[in-house]
């Protein structure tokens, strides 16, 4: 019988809901390419409901419980006295989200001498060492795909709210104004304007194909190429490298995994390069950009706007400068945590915790880190990342 | 000579601005299906710079003022004592904006005892009693086109940001909070969903054309039926009514101008057909929807969220009860005034006071109203009204 340790973030203040806006999801069966969705044997949760926070516990307790398993919740993951770390020492399985990430650290991996398998309800597993996974043996999952689109409906989103200054306009409503000239002084159409996406791999071109019919010149810039056909169809420009590339851009979109390559990438020289006037919006990973060179940035004018919802740490102080900088339009971590994602995040957290509790294959294109070596998708994402 | 009668909006709190955001504006040369954008012989403007305030004229007076023509411009625009009252009844020629409209009642157009020629600055000449118009032998004009793609932008974000509750959550960031259940309770992915546009002349097109890849069943209402070609390659249901429409549509995006056939259309009836969930956007006019309809739509559930940014009257007074009703994202009336929009707007209206100051014709895809009958663009939108 294993031990299942779960981080997942707070309830809403007022409680977890009693009812929701809309009473269902649409129906997906397979995401773009023709991967199918999370299939378990079966679900104890409703697709549409609260999953990824402490009380929605991912639907996972009927199943967990009725096979005899041990199974833990909490959101207090930070510190030495906190329940993940007093918890960590037997169990076996992780279960963490990027939302919320209970940092799996070398420091962290040495106390849990029975820890077997870690997952990432989402998708990014730069909360774990992957280093430290390797050498022991760990296998890292994460449920590829299950919110790549959220994410690329985020960053279309963010995008046109940054150029049409959507953002500051609303506020004039609610202040009571009817200021038009102080909120089209900073709003542009994006028709025309040249976008880059730094990586296009699932989310990146998912952001390229949405951003296709609005009229404008498409960039990408990534360690591997993507077919002739997909460049000819979206009309793409490839660049060799993010420096190569956005200098030539109006938009620029991070939809890379953290990794050494891309870490700190976005600093003063790099975004010195960039327009005047240019938009950032990194939905990816905070610590591909230089925190403080974006505040500057933004404050003497050579960006024109930064969005996000990724941040260092998290969850982001109170202080942290990207809440007060101008013409910022972030959210906390929530872009892959629609009810939407969660949805399927939760099914397939089931799936890979129903293949491993049964000794069955986990699917190739879940698997980060396995048997010692990265797999699957950790090896198309982390491979500037030497296994050991 | 003629006298021209101006009226917009004012100027930012802080005065007309000294700088701007980027350096310049994506250069379009024409529009979808071919229209070329305005071409004056000359403008005497910066394209990017605020255009359509106080300061901003329109970059209109150089021209005019050379020509010995006389130029009013204000913002001062309702009641008996307003400027644009007062200089009214010799003007030749009024310019005014859907965004800050200059409303030209059938009282007023009985005391313009000059007037020939009503040009709007944008689309949408609703502001204008046409059945007057027509019976006085006004030429009415509007830069048909200038504005449709920015509007179309507009509703995009809008239903986006809709959609995944971007407004709430961007709020918690600046409130110092991490409360990502609270975000996320009300967040979907728009994959999958249901959307149709009431109207898909220029407007709806440019949003159904920017929302295929978004992976959503595409739905549209109009008198028109668009090409069997648009239908396949974008996928689209017809629907003889909106009434026919909406109860399958998780999003209903406005496109259509106001007529006798729109004005009100979206009342408790109506609504009440629409999906328990259900997400309104309406750039198009205010009364298109009953505001107390809408407003209790909010507050018992039935809707999930409104947007759009039009409003009855303009400006909307500080107590107008959609500037409180829960979950809206209402921007004052901005959609179709970007920067970009302005220098497409300005040198329409320029090109129209070209023509019409040298007596060759007006073209004829701007012509609402001219020689006592429904033209061009007019025909085409307002056909209800039946000519006097």
């Amino acid at each position: 019988m294993a031990k299942v340790l779960c981080v997942l973030y707070d309830d809403p203040v007022d409680g977890y809901p009693t009812s929701y806006p809309r009473n269902d999801l649409p129906r997906i069966d397979h995401y773009p390419g023709g991967q199918t969705v999370p299939s378990p044997r079966a679900v104890d949760f409703t697709p549409g409901h609260l999953l990824g926070s402490v009380s929605g516990e991912l639907g996972l307790r009927p199943f967990l419980e009725s096979g005899g398993h041990t199974f833990v919740v909490t959101s207090d993951k930070d510190g030495a006295d906190s329940t993940f770390e007093r918890e960590l020492p037997d169990a076996d399985v992780v279960i963490s989200q990027p939302f919320w990430p209970a940092y799996l650290t070398a420091e962290r991996i040495a106390k849990a001498r029975n820890l077997k398998l870690a997952i990432t309800a989402g998708i990014g597993s730069d909360h774990v060492d992957l280093d430290a996974a390797l050498a022991r043996d760990i296998t890292v999952a994460e449920v590829t795909f299950s919110n790549s689109i959220s994410v690329a409906e985020h960053v279309v989103m963010m995008t046109l709210s940054l150029v049409r200054n959507y953002l500051p306009s609303h506020q004039w409503v609610l202040d009571g104004g009817w200021n038009i000239a102080d909120c089209v002084s900073r709003s542009y159409d994006i028709e025309g304007m040249q976008v880059g996406t730094v990586a296009a791999g699932r989310i990146g071109l998912a952001v390229l194909r949405r951003l296709k019919p609005f009229d404008v010149g498409l960039h990408y810039t990534d360690r591997h190429r993507l077919p002739e056909s997909v460049e000819e169809e979206l009309g793409l420009t490839f660049h060799e490298s993010a420096a190569d590339m956005v200098p030539h851009c109006d938009v620029v979109t991070i939809n890379a995994p953290l990794h050494p390559e891309t870490e700190g990438l976005f600093d003063d020289e790099l975004i010195g390069t960039m327009k005047r006037g240019a938009y950032l919006i990194n939905t990816a990973r905070a610590r591909i950009c230089d925190r403080d060179a974006v505040d500057r940035a933004l404050r003497d004018g050579h960006l024109a706007g930064y969005a996000g919802d990724v941040w260092f740490p998290q969850p982001a102080p109170p202080d942290h400068p990207w809440r007060t900088m101008p013409h910022q339009g972030m959210t906390p971590h929530i872009s892959g945590s629609s009810l939407s994602a969660q949805a399927r995040y939760a099914a397939g957290t089931r799936e890979i915790l129903e293949a491993w509790l049964t000794g069955t294959p986990i699917r190739e294109e879940y698997l980060i880190v396995d048997g010692g070596h990265l797999a699957g998708a950790g090896a198309h994402s982390y491979s500037t990342t030497p296994p050991k």
